[in-house]
């Protein structure tokens, strides 16, 4: 059963947010994912958004942007986290993302991650599953290491072959 | 029967948001305001929204501050014109409840006045309704004429006694 | 007879502010769109916000980027809505016309629209003319349908085919 | 068992973080709350950070101001959620404080909370904690309730007495 | 007879503007100072900018603020140069100022100085006229000259006394 | 003789730069231009601006980027009027060069025009040397006419054709 | 014989400026404070930047407000290193300032520290001596001892008396 | 033996911190280049910049961007200046490396460079070395007559061929 919902308001955003659910895929955390406006389709919103917990989530990840609405509102119909992604506008570069998922008010937090930091959303979903799941939090700790050694692998790289070589190589 | 709804998310963007109801009283507009958070009380708000065009509102006038939703998620609710009032934040200096409330995505408009500007806002909406209602619209114009008359007090003020004496008056 | 006046001051602004047009006419709104620059030809501009009431315009939409004053300015001198489009500038990207459009003085709203939020700008003048034509507002209703329909069948596209597929599709 | 600790990095900043420990007792979770600056005392700081799963700790909250490295440095030390605060500076007004805090790099995120968003931290906290303790989620939706009512009881007062009467009052 | 005319929206704007004047008077520079909305009285506004010339008008001073509208459309109507003043905001702290007089289109230059910088706009109208008229020149060197004096002045003190001493004496 | 003098502090601006050279040709004003930077050549610089009035310089257009101070250090040295180009910069988009411009401090102008805005440069000196040279004066009011009726044409051509044949065309 | 110069352009940056004199005094480290504009004593300041390397001065700290340029040019003119210290300003909060001193061009770097960041000057400059000279580097050293000595004590007292006990503290 | 240690977080900078590493091997300064994410592999980065005294590093140049924390937490670590280099983020264009950087508390400075400023970071360490090494100095004076003479060139050229020549050139 998926413990993660992952919304969008838009498909445009899907080339983003598709980050979110590969990483989930990658440390072994089942979600759901489906694009639903909170300003289009507001009823259908509030479905799903009131119907989140009795699915079984417990987390939602909701990426917008501009105006962005969608994960304040998650926030306010579903108890457990919310996790948002500002998408980068068109209008604004991102700033009014931003600005519209992480200045919410007393008593409605949204766990904000960087513009286009979908992937990061990912992870904080399982990190956040990981609190209860000793499991997953190994997963979480391998994947944390492999990406550790990823970055030694290049340190080695170019303290043998020098910066010249390594750019030439990239 | 009030044709404007005033709404704020809290009673802080009273003593803005008041200025609203102070100048549609003046320029003979029937209006509602009340307090509904979409945030805290997202399902009287979605009746509130949806019920407005039932109650013979004919525009929605939403203050907000931070990351302001109101405004935004009246517009997805109500299908006639929105008007934003972004206001002043302490976090952000009120730059954030203009991006939110502004940037709506296509498809969903909300008329956005500037940062606290709650009078302009009234005055939009007594705008609005004067496009059908040519009694009030030469109360717009009277308004205008009163706020022009007022400047041009000041123009010969100035004119006649200086800059100084001015001063020395205000 | 058109209702709507779209002006802009530069054809540089053409491409965003076609968009307006566009919706109005799926709306099944009469317009008018010119070219008239508030800074190159000020005598022209000022003949033509005094006369718009008078050739029975009901709404003006205006575009204009960096220092933006064409909507502030049509403002200034119609008495009815003033809706304003900020055109993404070279220089400052947007930002610029946003804030000299968005924060006029009490007295002369502008309701303002994202920036090259132009579609937004005649959905908005629509809406406002539907606050006294029942039938413009059943359209915009229709309108909003569709648009709600189009976003629904993404919702169920992905939801049945994964997002993989749904993004080699796109 | 304390399973949230709370860190900042300076007494200046205790002002905004007690409220994070305020409402983690409203919520009845155990909390531990200390000073450490990652740029002054940075082994101490290590320690802490290495140390917290050991500790039993399931999510830190990290306030921070102006080049706020504290939250993101804890992110990399350890493996479950950290919650960052972004501290109001006094040199850059708190968009330094936030963009230090939520522009972290992919791999290792920080969900990020308004400026001086403290309570919002402390029940983002609990709403994590929430995901895998029933009782606690029950406290948490009564929390909401709680807050609800609260503002429905403004709009009660101000739809029944007015808002010059409210604004008396307040 | 005057060769400046100094014009602002408001009287609010009177405390900034004043201080054009008196450089101004300082360098022995007629002037007239007025006040004049382009939006609440954009008639008497259009008479004025179109009779400078007339008047002998050399350089208009303009100041206003958020979206300052009235130095762009002084330069839209009279020929010679026009020097704004970005008066700070309540909202947007005087950045829309700034970008609303700066950001002008190609073809109507605003010769814009610092925000509130009205003393500034006075000395740049000054040296507009010197470049025509030497004994001006002279008065603009010599207040140069004591401008330089008066900060000189200040760096033998600290040289003299020491910073403790100085600052106990300011 | 020249009356104007041209200077940048990088080639790299000189494709902007140019702009002011091109429509002082086109009024008729002679100029010279060069490149100078503040910050690398820092002695030829102070020459320069030195010298500048005694080569009968009356007018000097400086452009710059980033931290950009050779306008200000133009207008410290030179008695007549400076007017500062931002050039649009890499790092900060020009806001970098528009604020370290324009901020000048009390008793030292700087004429700021819009980020790249050169041909607004050029413009703004002929307009300060029109002051006092009647055919000068005569050769702006024409360019302005031009410019004006180059704008009416479009006018005339979006209301016989329509804009999709007008879009067409372009 | 002094090795830091500290220079500002104005006395009224002088309650900033002088935590750098403090640190260099605790840190024992020989300074010359003085005021000097680059704008408004041009070849004063010449001539100083010009002689600091014959003076003995290793480095240079100059702080700024506004369109700071002392300490690029001071850099321009000294080839040991120089510190910029942004001074908040009135008009655009200090990020003019920053803006001005960090966007130095390729070859003219200027070391940039935080807003106001007077006494981290100090602390930079006293760095910067103690690559060469050993005795100095253990004061640094112990000076960073202290200050980790101060928080570790608040970091015990909160952890010993409560968060609540510690603000009555306070 | 190295006297600089160029670090970054990710080979993504490489591209920008190589130009720092090329300015140094033209002043004649050993350096040591590498790759740590302070994020990535905290305890690797830990002894780096712990160790970085022992090595004989007098100076460290830190080049990161979006939250950017390695130039601080080296200013943390190691006793020496640490020049902090802000690269250009994809999220929020470089503010929030710049601002992640130069914002640092009172006692743990990072000398901050323009965004992208790596050469300029190069150049920086060479005067900070150079202020206890004649010969370094020397090299430093004479690279900035070659820079000095470049642009002189330039000069040249333009005043002789003119700026339309020079362009077709370019």
């Amino acid at each position: 059963m998926a413990k993660v919902g992952i919304v969008m308001g838009s498909d445009s955003d899907l080339g983003i947010m598709s980050k979110a659910a590969q990483v989930l895929e990658e440390l072994g955390v089942e979600y759901e994912m489906t694009i639903i406006s909170a300003h289009r389709m507001p009823d259908i919103f509030f479905d799903y958004a009131k119907g989140a917990e009795a699915k079984g989530f417990k987390v939602i990840i909701a990426g917008a942007g501009g105006a962005a609405h969608l994960p304040g509102m998650c926030a306010a119909l579903f108890p457990m986290p919310v996790i948002g992604v500002p998408i980068k506008s068109k209008g604004l570069e991102g700033v009014d993302s931003l600005y519209s998922i992480v200045s919410m008010p007393s008593g409605v937090p949204v766990a904000t991650v960087a513009v286009d930091g979908a992937k990061n959303a990912g992870i904080l979903a399982a990190q956040i599953l990981a609190t209860s799941d000793p499991e997953l939090l190994e997963r979480v700790k391998s994947f944390r290491e492999r990406q550790s050694k990823s970055v030694q692998a290049k340190k080695e790289k170019i303290e043998n072959v020098g910066y010249q070589a390594y750019m030439k190589s990239m």
